[in-house]
């Protein structure tokens, strides 16, 4: 076709070199952003000082449990010398738990350049691959240059992470050994409502060896809040951002091409924080909160003709495509499936509870599954009518194995698709009756790992960077059994106020493998709060007219890279 | 838990109405942008001379289809006035065709601001939703507000899209007179092959209406190409950085988490262009590129085992984790599953020519269209048996109702996912063997939509702003049945070359809807460009060291914002 002259060969190798190099230009130029610190941390690390006009309840089976550290009270910084209970020179530990979250790189490098300020020999001992690296005494010391590498970069790759609970005398006893053999005055748990949960029992059996332990609210979940005092975990932010960025996007793309309608997923557990932030970044037609869905008491029918109804209006304006969010926990809110679910774990524990080895549940054929929930005690007629009623997918889906706790893995359905397919199926029915005539052409996505994975925002660099700070002012202040918090979030970061939170007025008792455990309660998505109310009032709005927001990418400076969590201004501007 | 106090209320509704905005700070930011214009388009519209050095050869049957325009020659556009063969002030339209890309709306910045520097009585009609605008004359007229507004942004929602092919005499009759009734000296059609065949014929049949047709190189998917004179069309860059990102951000994940492995089909159609370049920006463990296992001739097991030997032996370093780039188009490249598809639509097509009507092959169950593919005579032993060892996925996948023009539908076969499960079946026997003691937890995604609707980076700005001038410039010397391109895209922007590409010499004969049509070509991954011999290299590096590379979200200032593909630069350096 076309004869090609001899291409102009200014060969260079140095080029070709950096073009192939892993040191991509924005990972080099993040390094070199130094957060952030609030005035009160300015300093150095400060004293602290009982912060007032917060009452704090603690359950009585947490004073039992946790006798030494439930009689904590809500700290303050203030600048000043710390009350220096902690030996100088000192060793800490710090260990990063659960999924990972943008911004955990900062949180070391806040303890570790606090740490270094406060006492040039301190010294910081980075646990590998999550909790286990504690029970097992595997660990890396940090280095100031692994700090500078890693900073202000995402993900948690530095010491990698992991699930493992301390959660049996005996792995309680081997942490005790390991910050007995590493001598360590301190430990920092970065992590969600479980590894916090670990934090408390650690302070509490740890008060005796001398290592204080704090937790740092950390998860993309948004569901480690405390009214008033912890707004938000770090994580969340970038999260949500990269998640908005995507669903954007696909405003972008079906307001060109006219005629998707795309159904998107988002990663966040249970609660629905993430898909009402992704909501006010992105106004997309339709939009799921789970806890609203649980308080107006909708079948799963009825979820789907919300949808529906959009769709079939918009239809009538021409509008064939939109962009639709569903919460990743949102079969949990949905009252009928939520006892389908329970009765469902229930009996397959029963079963497997009494087979024979190398037997179980999920290796019986399908239809003897549901012979054997049919023939259940527990399992009553109406129970068959909405199982049978519901789509085969979502029948599968309600099988699946449970986890190791026997908890039903919502991740593992693709709710997406199960509401895509209903929705589709009622579409059918209202075409037939004359009510649609739209087109119905879908794509369904579901975001999660990649948004966990994203470099932090300069929110969250700022925001882990200070918990770092304000997690050492704790230790040498002599305090264990809280967690490190910025309180007013919302104001500008000189304004940030370093807090300590006492874990033990955070523990409420909740079933797990079948017995009531103590743990850190987990926050929902407020009805009464302003972000909701003004969501409750936007949506129809974003419903019919294409009132698209389109976030763009994460940016670091120029235009946005100031931004804060939508919905955290809301609830604080629109109280 | 905690009593709250009440919460301080400086309620601010001018900032909550900034808040509620759809106007995002990027999208306010990124107007603002003044594209860079080459040195010889910054004076105004230029002249034209033969550009020499490039053998262009014909088609005889495009020498007999197009014998107007086929005798173009490849045309450089240098400073100095216009041979101004363009009535002024005068008439064009504008019209973007198939998927949104970005950078299409600085195109029409482009063509608009030329055209006003020209004469500012010079007008600009936009088409609307598509070629179908052009058929049915929808359209608008674009004013100045309208390209301040949507300079720089993504999608092509200025003006909606469409894939509607003039493809028949009825459909070009209804082009011309929409054309003779707005009186438009020139056309420009913004699109990929498709698109761009359209704008040959139109150039060849609005040749004596005065009426002058430029087409401009646009597709994510890259496979609009001219060796040596259009290196890659706009959008592409866009479109791969925002996969980048996300495959970018799970390389993050992947690495902290340690427990999962990544399989990400990737968008592009058959041509492997935009794995190689999320390749280079990412680093992944493996990436497949059909052009390479056609050129191989793989067989799907052995591509399953390609992926599975990588995974089993990252397991024995422990490292159970990893990223795995697909292109969508893979299986078109596996000659064994091509020839099945072939036989299978043709059988399909037979069937539904024969059957009556409401009747379809895809109506009948599951097993009598396996039976009908059986009994059918172009249907051997050899099909049978390759297609019975397939994975049930796949067997249905095959199945999956052919497009109108009877093709395949690669797209929507979830072949990461089938892929996914064959490695899977694979590795439980080689763990039986006891050659793989590993971990296989899995995430399998899809990116596509999100990527063609992402803000377009300043390559694509600039790159997408400076076609639209270059093809002003060409219809102002009268040019007509060209492609607008700017030469030289790896050098900087003021040494960019703009020229017109003959389009007659871009096309070859392909096979639609059973019989020979003249089309442009599509440009297949070369296997000998610099740019594939290099990854050829590289991969073994990075299937066993954790070489990942962080691209991160698209930036428009500061880090790596000036960038530009690496398989365009890597093309340009390492020939």
């Amino acid at each position: 076709m076309t004869a090609e002259p001899k291409p102009q060969t200014y060969y260079s190798q140095a080029a070709i070199a950096q073009l192939l190099s892993s040191e991509s230009p924005i990972k080099v130029e993040r390094r070199s952003y130094q957060p952030c610190l609030c005035e009160r941390l300015q300093s150095g690390p400060g004293g602290t000082r009982p912060l007032t006009g917060f009452e704090l309840e603690v359950l009585r089976s947490a004073q039992e449990q946790l006798p030494l550290v439930s009689q904590n009270k809500l700290l303050e910084i203030v600048p000043g010398q710390p009350q220096s209970r902690l030996q100088q020179p000192c060793r800490l530990g710090i260990v990063l738990s659960g999924g990972p979250a943008p911004g955990g790189h900062n949180v070391i490098a806040g303890v570790f350049e606090a740490a270094k300020q406060a006492h040039p020999d301190n010294r910081l001992i980075g646990f590998l691959a999550g909790p286990k690296g504690i029970i097992t005494n595997k660990h890396a010391e940090i280095a100031g240059e692994m700090v500078a590498h890693y900073k202000n970069s995402g993900g948690f790759h530095m010491l990698g992470t992991g699930r493992d609970k301390i959660d049996t005398p005996e792995k309680m006893e081997q942490c005790r050994q390991t910050c007995a053999e590493l001598q360590l005055s301190g430990l920092i748990i970065v992590g969600g409502d479980d590894s916090n949960t670990n934090a408390a029992f650690l302070a509490e059996n740890l008060h005796d060896l001398g290592t204080r332990v704090i937790g740092i609210p950390k998860t993309i979940d948004g569901d480690l809040q405390v009214p008033g005092l912890c707004q938000i975990p770090f994580g969340y932010h970038s999260a949500c951002m990269a998640f908005a960025t995507e669903v954007g996007n696909l405003n972008s793309d079906c307001k060109s091409d006219l005629k998707y309608w795309h159904f998107n997923r988002l990663m966040g557990r249970s609660a629905s924080h993430i898909a009402l932030e992704v909501a006010f970044q992105t106004h997309p037609n339709v939009i799921l909160i789970g806890e609203e869905i649980e308080e107006k008491e909708l079948t799963i029918h009825e979820v789907v003709r919300l949808i529906a109804d959009i769709i079939v209006e918009r239809a009538k304006i021409g509008k064939n495509y939109g962009t639709i969010l569903i919460p990743e926990g949102i079969l949990e809110f949905i009252h009928e499936i939520n006892c389908l679910i329970i009765k469902i774990s229930y009996i397959i524990a029963a079963y497997n509870r009494e087979a024979a080895e190398e037997e179980s549940f999920h290796k019986l054929p399908f239809e003897d599954q549901v012979q054997l929930i049919d023939n259940s005690d527990i399992w009553r007629d109406y129970d068959s009518r909405i199982f049978l009623g519901l789509p085969p997918r979502l029948q599968t889906g309600l099988l699946l194995p449970r986890d190791a706790h026997g908890n039903f893995q919502y991740a593992l359905v693709n709710t997406e698709r199960i509401l895509l397919d209903m929705v589709a199926t009622y579409l059918r029915k209202q075409r037939a009756r004359g009510i649609y005539k739209g087109n119905f052409r879908t794509q369904n996505h579901y975001y999660g790992y990649d948004g966990r994975g994203t470099f932090p925002t300069k929110f969250d660099c700022d925001y882990a960077y200070n918990l770092g700070h304000t997690a050492f002012s704790l230790l040498a202040n002599g305090a264990t059994g809280y967690m490190a918090a910025l309180k007013d979030l919302h104001k500008p970061i000189t304004e940030w106020q370093p807090i300590g939170i006492p874990l033990a007025p955070l523990m409420h008792l909740e079933e797990r493998k079948g017995r009531l455990e103590l743990v850190i309660q987990k926050q929902k998505v407020d009805l009464e709060s302003p972000a909701f109310q003004i969501l409750a009032q936007e949506r129809q709005k974003w419903a019919l007219e294409d009132d698209y927001r389109f976030p763009g990418p994460i940016q670091f400076s120029g235009a946005g890279a100031e931004a804060k969590p939508i919905t955290l201004m809301l609830n604080a501007l629109g109280g």
